[in-house]
């Protein structure tokens, strides 16, 4: 039969494809080679039946129980092979949204021949039938994630293809080269080099400029995914957690008077201009004999380390020696080729009218050279408005080419890095002259990290992996 | 314009259908005359456009944001007026379940034109287009909160009408009642009773029966919805705490082995043979000096009064005269013409094979006469299945005939209470021969009542407080 050529299953599955009991109306989803016929079991409509339905059409109807009384009023969605999210024949029931009504409606489906889906089962189908390759399919559930319009347009971009396209490029630059050096292979024996090897050389220093650009794009990518890392560093009561809270607008960090106060570090996300950032209070930097607030301390140094942008929160009324060692320590401790470092004179509210702190904060643009300024106070939010569009700059060079396949995926770049090391030692290979079939090895081992991206490769457990991470009704 | 005849309302309105955020999808409801082409405005389609798609078809397409990015890739089903839910123009837009998408989508379509929704304002408008009447519309409410098949059934019946028809049939009645007294008002300067006494009297008494009847029903309605209270009653340590978890299977209740434990009173609620059973746990009965446990004893005695069915627990391992004592205060609070009394002898467990409890149970179904009495052990599950089985068969009488409507609803008791009361006063005026024309006055007040349930005469303020309880989106 002609939808048995696209679907490579045999029993038809069912699942909410929305939380029952939350909202006006749950989805119910059915999709398998019986789905239509299954679901013209349990719906009955007035005119036609669901089964003579033509496909991508509503259907208004009733499901009516074993014992003849109505269950619900329902519309189904009549989805027909290949045309369908799983590519198989599918339906699906709008009902009210009550959990009683949709476990009624899921009994009866499953009493007319369907199964309760596994977790990410419909996508898997999805992805089997040849809908959709797997780095597509894992975009569906970074689009169902995604908290702001940058992390939104890199999974759109995969979900759209964009991502899997460019791998494929890479792939079929691979595979030439893997061509060239078999063709070299075969006439091994005669000692004849067929394959330029300089034209060798030039096509495989593109391909691993190519998969380490790819590779690298995960620092910002997984930023974009998980939120760009903000640590708030500074003396004891220098006003971290009412900056913090100020910032969000909320008042989740504990403010006390008392200094030392924030010993674990929090964490809390808010959107600039499209782009997640999550900041890190952290505990008061001093020097302790507390043993407790030592390890907070030491806990607050490496959150600095790890972060992509250091706030640096400096008391203003406090002693100008004191804000010194601080900014020496945190300036010492900072990589500046790849964190940005933004010191914030805060408390500018106590020094009132003595200081024209409008003026100040927009001479900081102009200062230019390591880190920036800004006078600010967290108690009066005054300065924080510059403060948000200061930290959208400190992206901006990142964010501009959101087209471009970025890596948000951490097994996308683990087999990205094992792909350009395998592409590595065929390189280095090539330069020391070693015979051909040995590049050919390393060749391959990068075409099949490569294809474990898309699935073309990736082993049964893996997917099984990716797919159980996935909610039912997927 | 054709969708103006159906259509009373300029606006185009949209909220989510579901909770964004949660499951798979995520769907968003658009209603009003420009439903269509706000929808066309927001959503792309590779073949044709939404606007030109046929009426309850689905459309796969993208959502584009103003800069041309794609936030989602979406499906549209299309409803053209008067076949939707609301009577207008409509789309229902599912994308992925994101909470970040679906607000850029709500945005955008509030920039193509809409507005977000009010609660209930899509079935407000199905009402206001004679899409429904309001006790359809109130049923919607009904089958979403509905949690065991028989609430579900009863509100299947009124959201498909019969409850309406059953209304329809009693205004028709008194329609006629009341232009044969307005005949008779017409002519009654001529002092000629052409209204015939006797059949006005029996047409009437008709409608009193059915009114009532339909008021009476109320109890059953009101239990269906909100479960048969079931109080849990006995002497302290009896097991009563023990017995309830057991049933339920969970352990909700506090239990512990020092008497006195439970002085508020629980409540949990379990579906047996489809009916909803709420049950009561109590505070233990006993003479008591403690303040807080005698208030505890008087909420038992309060709560006893008030349940549908009495299970009273007693230790079969305690003395006999304290049983006795206890079952003797029990039946002398309880009203047998409209509450069930079971008498539970608790721990038999402990008893051994001193007894044959087995057998003392099937004897229990013979032994009719003012209550059932059962051995149980709440510690081992003995014995519950014949205690479920008793409960079930307590409402029996109740259960029987879900088809014939059955009011839930506290508004249209009492208006039915009301329209009673009208009508009581006709029949009086009538026996005592009053002049027709003040029997139509308090006919018209019968008529008014009625009217308020459908909602032919429910005013504004009473449809807004009706619909301001739905939920975003319904």
């Amino acid at each position: 039969m002609f939808k048995n050529m696209f679907s490579s299953f045999e029993d038809t599955i069912v699942a909410p494809a929305t939380v029952p009991g939350t909202g006006a109306i749950t989805v119910i989803r059915v999709s398998g080679p019986e789905a239509i016929a299954v679901t013209g079991k349990v719906v009955k409509c007035k005119s036609k039946s669901i089964e003579s339905s033509d496909a991508n059409t509503i259907r208004y109807g009733f499901v009516y129980d074993e014992s003849g009384y109505a269950v619900d009023e329902v519309l189904v969605s009549v989805f027909r092979s290949p045309s369908s999210y799983t590519g198989e024949d599918s339906t699906e029931i709008s009902c009210h949204a009550s959990s009683y009504v949709a476990s009624e409606i899921l009994r009866l489906l499953c009493g007319a021949g369907a199964r309760m889906a596994e977790p990410g089962e419909f996508t898997r189908r999805a992805f089997v039938n040849g809908k959709m390759d797997l780095a597509q399919a894992e975009a569906v559930a970074d689009v169902i994630s995604s908290s702001s319009s940058a992390s939104l347009r890199v999974a759109m971009n995969q979900l759209r293809g964009g991502y899997s396209s460019e791998l494929r490029s890479i792939r079929s630059s691979l595979v030439e080269l893997t061509s060239l050096l078999e063709l070299e292979l075969d006439f091994s024996e005669e000692d004849v080099e067929f394959a330029d090897r300089s034209r060798l050389s030039s096509l495989l220093d593109e391909v691993i400029g190519h998969v380490s650009s790819l590779a690298s794009s995960f620092r910002f990518g997984n930023a974009l995914r998980n939120g760009v890392p903000v640590a708030i560093v500074g003396a004891p009561n220098s006003g971290k957690s009412t900056l913090l809270n100020s910032l969000l607008g909320d008042d989740r960090a504990i403010v006390s008077d008392v200094p030392g106060t924030t010993r674990d570090t929090v964490e809390e996300t808010m959107v600039v201009d499209g782009i997640l950032f999550r900041f890190i209070d952290t505990a008061g930097l001093r020097s302790s004999s507390d043993e407790v607030e030592k390890i907070g301390i030491l806990r607050s140094y490496k959150k600095l380390s790890e972060a992509s942008v250091v706030l640096a929160l400096l008391d203003c009324t406090a002693p100008e020696e004191e804000n010194e060692t601080l900014i020496s320590d945190v300036v010492s401790r900072i990589d500046f080729s790849a964190q940005k470092l933004v010191v914030l004179f805060n408390k500018v509210d106590i020094l009132g009218s003595n200081i024209n702190v409008t003026l100040l904060n927009k001479e900081v643009s102009l200062f230019d050279n390591k880190y920036i300024r800004l006078y600010i106070s967290g108690k009066t939010g005054f300065g924080l408005s510059d403060l948000k569009k200061e930290l959208a700059l400190t992206q901006k060079d990142l964010s501009s080419d959101f087209d471009h396949a970025i890596v948000t995926n951490s097994r996308h770049f683990e087999a990205l890095n094992s792909a350009a090391s395998a592409l590595g030692r065929v390189k280095s290979s090539l330069s020391s002259g070693l015979t051909p079939d040995l590049l050919a090895e390393d060749l391959r081992e990068a075409l099949h990290y490569l294809g474990t991206i898309t699935g073309e490769v990736t082993p049964d457990e893996v997917l099984g992996e990716i797919f159980g991470r996935f909610c039912i009704g997927k």
